[in-house]
Parts: C-alpha cells; structure tokens; sequence
C-alpha cells in the first residue's frame, strides 16, 4: 500500500477511535498497524490499547505472524477474550489457537474468560483435525424448521442480526426437529415467496435439496466440491446429516493460496510452517535437513564420478563437459517433474490417465534429448576437434533427457499412488536420477570409446 | 471420481434426457461424458448432441480442453449460439473465446446467430486484456433505482430469475438514474425491510457505501481485495462510477489456482498456457527454448572449468567432488528463491522490508554454508586422505552458500523493481551464479592452496 493511502487510513482509525461512525475494514486497520510499527512502534502499542473490541479480534487475523504475537502478549488474557467473543467461531478458533502457538498458559487464561458456551464450541471446533472440513466451518448459521412460517424464520433473522450473531447470509438452511438438513434455499428466491408460507411447501422442489460436506470430509475434497460447483458457500454436516456449520468462499481462496504455498515449497525443500517463524535458527535447521539429503545425493553422484577418475586424468575435457550433462538432465526432469506435479493436484492427472502422461512427457523429453544431442555433439567436436568426443557426449545426453523425462514423470505418479504429496521429495529423488545417469552415462560411454 | 459415482451419473444423465427434472451440475455431466469419451467415443458424441441447450454451454466450459475443441467441433454455429445465449456473460465470453482459439471462421458465424444486443455485449467483454478485471465481470447484476421502493425492484427480481436471466444474486446494486453504484445492500439486509420503503431512505446508512473496483483494474488488485475484504463478490464500475457489472468468488478461485500454476511452472521453466495444448511439438518446443538457455549457462560453467584443466589433471579429486560445491549452492540458493518469489507474489514481502528479507536470506544460507563447511570438509578429508583438501572444499562450501542466499534473495527483488516477474528466469539466473561461483571458488582456491 501507497504510504499517502495509509495515512489516510490512520485519519480514519483516529476518526473511529473518537466515536465517529466510520466504514473501515480490520484489514486496512491491520495494515495501518503494520506501517505505524515499522515508523513509530509506541504508536502501535497506544493504537492497539484502543482498538474496539468489536473489531480487535479481526484485526489481529490480519496482523502479520510476528506483529500479532508481540500485539498478543501487550494484551491482557481479558482484552483477548472480549475480542474473541465478538469474532465469528471458524475466527475465534483461529486466533485461540494462534494464542495456544505462542502461550499454552495464556490460552487456558483467555478460554476461561469465555462464556461457557462459546468456550465450548471453540474447543469443539479446535479439535478437529487441519485436513478436515470442519477446521474450517463457522458455527453461525441462518437456520429454519421445516414447519416453521418464512416470517418467523425472518424475524429471527433479525434478532441474530442485531445481537451481531450473524453476518454473511446468502442461505436459509432447513432442519428437521433433529437439525437433520433439509433443504438449502437461497436468499434471492425465499424474498420473493409468500413469507406466510410454511418452509414445508417450499422444499419439496428438488432444486433445493442441499449440497453439504461432512465435517470430517477431506478439506482437499471440499476446494474441489467448490471450484467444481462454483459455490459461494457450502453446508456441513455430520455423519447423521445433521447440520453443523458451514464453509464460506474467503476460507477457501486463503486455502487454495496456502496449498500453492506449500506446494511450491515442497518442491524447492523448504516447510511452509517454519518458513513463517520468526526464529532463524529453525528456519536454518530446517532448510539444512533438506540441504543434508542434497549432500548424500550430491555424494552419491561423486562415487560415480570417483568410478572413472583414470579416465578423467587421461582426458581432461570429460571433467570440463560432465557438468553440462547432469545439468540438462536436471533441467529437463524439473520441467517434467512440475508439470506432473501440479496436474496432480489440480486433478487433470490421475491414475487413468497417468500412463498417457507418463508417454507423453517421455516423448517429449526424448524428443529435446535428441535437439540437445545434436548441437552439444557439435560444440564439443568444435570446442575439443575431438569428432567421438561429441558422439559420446550425444549419446549420453539423449540417454540422459530420456532418463529425465521417464522419472520426472514416474517419480510425482509412484508417490501420489503411495499416498504420500508428490510435491516432497520428488525433486531429490529425480536429482539423484539425472545426475548418477548423467556422470554414469556419460564418463562409460567415454571410457568404452574414446580409451576402449 | 469413482466408477461406480459416474455410473450414478450416467443414470441421472438419462432421467434428464428423459426429460425428468433431475439435480445434476454440469459439471457432473461433464465428468460423465470425460470418462464416456474414453470408453465410449460413440456414446460421447451421442450425448453431446442430445444435451439441452440450457446446459450444453456449462458442460462445454467444464470439459478438458481437448475434449472442449473435439465437442466444439461436432456441433453446429446454430447449437452453440443457442447454448451461449443460455450462459451468464462472462461464461458465454469464455465459450467464444475458446471457439476463437479453435476456428475465427465457426466464431464469426457463431457470433452471427447470437441476439445482436447479447453479441455486442460478448464482443464489449472480449475487448478487455486478461489483466483487467473486466475480463473476468458478468453483466448480470440486481440493479435498483435511488428512487424505486424495494416491493417494485423484488418485482424486477422474480421476472429476471423467471426468464432464467439472474441467479447467485447476494446483493442489490442501487444506482442513480445515470447508472452511477451509489449503494450495495445485501439481500439478508434488503429482506429486513419493509418492502413499501423507497431504496433512498436506506442507502444514506454508510454500511451501504459500495465496495467497488474499475473494470480497468489489474486483476491481481481485485483478487487482494477478495482476500483482504473476505469478499464474496465484488461490483465493477467503469473510470465515472457506472455499475458494469460483477466479479464473483468461483471465478476468483479459479484465479488464484491458475495465477499460482503460472508461478510453479515459471519457476520450472515451463509455459502454463502452452503446457495446456495437445500438440506435443509446440511443447517441445517451448521447453526446449528454457533448456537451450540452461545449455548456454551449463557451458559458462563449463568454461570456469576449463580455466582450471591442468589443475583437475594433477588433481583428479578435484573432478569428483566440484559438481557437490556446485550442487549444494543450487539447491540452497533455490530455497531462498523460492521463498522470496512467493512472499513477493503474496504481498508479504515488497521493497520496504526488502532489505530485512535480503539480509535474512543471507544469514541462513551463511549459517548452512559453515554447517555443511564443517561436513563436508571432514568428509573429503577423510575420503581422500588429505586436510588441505577438506579446507578447500570447506572454504568453497562458505563461499558459494553465501553467494546462493544473496543472490536467490537479491534477483527475484531486483526483477520485480523493474517490473518483471520474479518467477520467470529467476532460477536460470541463480544457477549460473551458483554454478560459476561454486566451480570457480573450489578450484580457485586448489590451485592456489594445493598446488601454490
């Protein structure tokens, strides 16, 4: 954001703080938040302090990992439980559980300043796993009986809505007397029914019968249900169909962004989760995991070079050329690798189709081998007027591109058909394919033909 | 999906056929006709033409691309004009646009059998670049008047959702007689009204101000703004504040999935847009491109080697332990590449705190360097039987993780301050720095210090 914006958001929170009525969102407040702690950080904390608490809550969502922790510990355990309490539940979660991250006592201290019941279902909603659907659901729904009149159900409506118990309605969801769900009717056709109609007459028209997911369906299965279904909100309910909350489009676009996350990620070997700590010593340890299987690949393709160092020492132009070998395969592999990769996730691969890929990406693969062959064989008998020196180093390029598209594409399909994320450790196992097939090929077919 | 599910689909496919009413989504329908097309090509076309026009258009859009050009193909101008004038704007938008890709002629004659006004409104939306927010808008808004009173505009609602002309509708645009966006009244907010209240008695509450974007927008803005606001839905106006129309969230997650395919695959190497074409030689071709500029960098490695032949002669332990000093920076360089490339591209990191993330970057891979130093040079110290040798490489380690964290920082900032993306070509960058500083540090510092 523009510096002149912020200002301009910083007049505005004054004016909010003073008791005007302002349209401001806690997003742009977080972000005012954000700049006063780089420009002026007693500032932030005075700010803070002031903060309503109806606001306060969503504020701190917004907040950068690191500035919402040191803004929760400026706060009292009291403080965070009003402003827990005015958030929706699936965001009342959320921030208990970014309070129980930083302090398991502060946690304990905030949840009993809670009303029971919130407490309750906060804690509810708190033990559910971060795979399933129910992580992500908000309790707070427009809820009709089937043998109740639109009126009432209207007039409840309002009640809900002044209390601030309900916001972002587009659905009545329609329960039996045992909360089983019914039926789901959007706002834009229940205004224009008779509101003295009972719901009964209204959800026997099929187009109502309700799309849910169950709380403990896979949170992967949901993104899917509403990028296939261009839903705006989805219902859950439990193993009985009972209805429990629902899930809305804004979790859903944070959830895809934060799967692309980790996926891009997990490929270039570093944790998404420890990538957003502050501390650098677990960031450095982390990364230096990934660095250590690097290394013992890395060793690995050396023992093949080590195979072959007479060779070398006769003929030197082999160490000069090695390199360019592996690294082809390296770079072929990777492009097979990401797009594999990717379409899996995405659901355009899956193991019907997965042999036509598998083709596909080794033809093309083969394909580039043979272009590379061509003008590397010839930059090397011009570079070294050596004519079998370019012959061998075609051939093991053409070996190698075919090895790097047959596993690029082999490895992502073997892991996901062994239930592990594709996008872990692929890159490393290819590495260690291209460049042992790269070396190996390569300074062999060296040793059987230049010195055979 | 499951055998046995589209089985079930398959089913509800025929009921509808029937002419039954049936809950199917079209997307089901083409999950169906995907998995027919495979076993039953016959049965494929057969269907096809069968569909009703009310859902031909959506089943088309959710097909795999080619499946789409194979089915564009077998139907007639006149079918898909018909089954376009039955989509929404910017679906309707997408369909030409993919019958443009595939014949300008069929859209030409498509175009011609559509309303001329439905026609004209198409051709508005296709002027939009696939940057612009107006790419991605729907016409298709629930408009009402300053001066009309709700009961008059529900009226308007009912004839629109009859004609089949409305649907998702969450909101009322209330706009001046000049069509300027004056207002956004949700529908849970309209529905608590009294309907003989005229819209200009509601609108003058400033929880009603419009949250809007221009059509002229950068997309990317307008995705932040769904993320930062937790909308389901934004209205777009033109440079006077006209309502145009809307953007909703299904189509921003389908956004924010491709946006995030666009940065994995650049990161690779790879063309998003052709790594979705059937042509296998147009892929090739592309990637062979990215491979032929990873060949010149290989070969600027390769030279760096050169300089040190007499070195590696004397030395061959040299050759089989430098592709790991090469190696190892690559990999720790891409670490940090990759986090700096999507922290840009999520707005978390931009040029105010660039130089924290630089030096951060820099620190961690600094700390990795020493780590694997230490590793590394025992390990060839004890492998070849030679301290000096496990100083080099320990020395090289250093230096090359150093140069890795610096630079895999440093490019992805410099290219989005000159305005260019920060995935493309970052990584070929990186390797030729890692690469030449790896090769010309391990033996650099051989020749000086083993051989001196």
């Amino acid at each position: 954001m523009e510096r002149s914006e912020l200002i301009e958001i910083g007049k505005k929170v004054d004016a909010l703080l003073a008791g005007e009525e302002v349209k401001l969102h806690p997003s742009d407040v977080a972000s005012y938040l954000k700049y006063l702690h780089h420009e002026d950080a007693e500032g932030f904390y005075r700010y803070l302090k002031r903060l309503p608490k109806e606001i306060l809550g969503e504020v701190l969502l917004e907040l950068p990992e690191s500035l919402r922790d040191d803004a929760i510990e400026h706060l009292s355990a009291k403080e965070l439980a009003e402003a827990i309490e005015e958030l929706d539940s699936d965001d009342a979660t959320d921030l208990v559980k970014e309070i129980e991250d930083l302090d398991e006592g502060l946690e304990r201290r905030v949840l009993d300043s809670i009303s029971s019941e919130y407490k309750e279902e906060i804690e509810e909603l708190i033990a559910y796993d971060e795979d399933q659907a129910g992580a992500y659901m908000q309790t707070e729904v427009f809820k009709a009986y089937e043998d109740e009149r639109i009126a009432d159900a209207i007039e409840r409506l309002r009640r809900l809505k002044a209390e601030g118990e309900l916001s972002n309605i587009h659905q009545v969801y329609v329960v039996d007397r045992e909360d089983r769900l019914k039926a789901i009717i959007p706002l834009e056709d229940l205004i224009l029914y008779d509101f003295q109609t009972p719901f009964a007459t209204i959800i026997s028209n099929r187009r109502y019968e309700p799309i849910a997911v169950k709380a403990s369906d896979p949170i992967g299965e949901v993104i899917k249900k509403f990028e296939d279904y261009d839903l705006a909100v989805v219902a859950v309910v439990d193993e009985e169909g009972r209805l429990l909350g629902r899930i809305t489009s804004d979790d859903i676009i944070d959830l895809v962004e934060e799967q692309a996350t980790e996926q891009i990620y997990n490929l270039a070997g570093v944790d998404e989760e420890i990538e957003e700590e502050e501390d650098l010593t677990e960031v450095t340890k982390k990364r230096a995991w990934w660095l250590l299987i690097n290394l013992g690949t890395a060793i690995l393709a050396s023992l093949v070079i080590g195979l072959f160092d007479e060779t070398i020492q006769k003929y030197v132009a082999l160490a000069v050329l090695m390199p360019i070998v592996a690294s082809m395969g390296g770079n072929a592999g990777t492009q097979t690798l990401t797009v594999v990769v990717r379409k899996l996730a995405l659901g355009e691969i899956d193991w019907q189709n997965a042999k036509r890929a598998l083709f596909k990406e080794t033809l093309i693969a083969l394909l580039n081998g043979i272009i590379f062959a061509l003008i590397m064989g010839i930059i090397a008998w011009v570079w070294f007027q050596d004519q079998m020196l370019g012959v061998v180093i075609a051939l093991a390029m053409v070996i190698n591109l075919l090895a790097a598209g047959f596993f690029g594409a082999l490895i992502p399909l073997i892991l996901k058909k062994i239930g592990s994320d594709p996008a872990v450790g692929s890159s490393v196992l290819l590495t260690t394919v291209t460049d042992v097939v790269g070396f190996f090929a390569f300074l062999g077919l060296a040793r059987w033909m230049l010195l055979g």
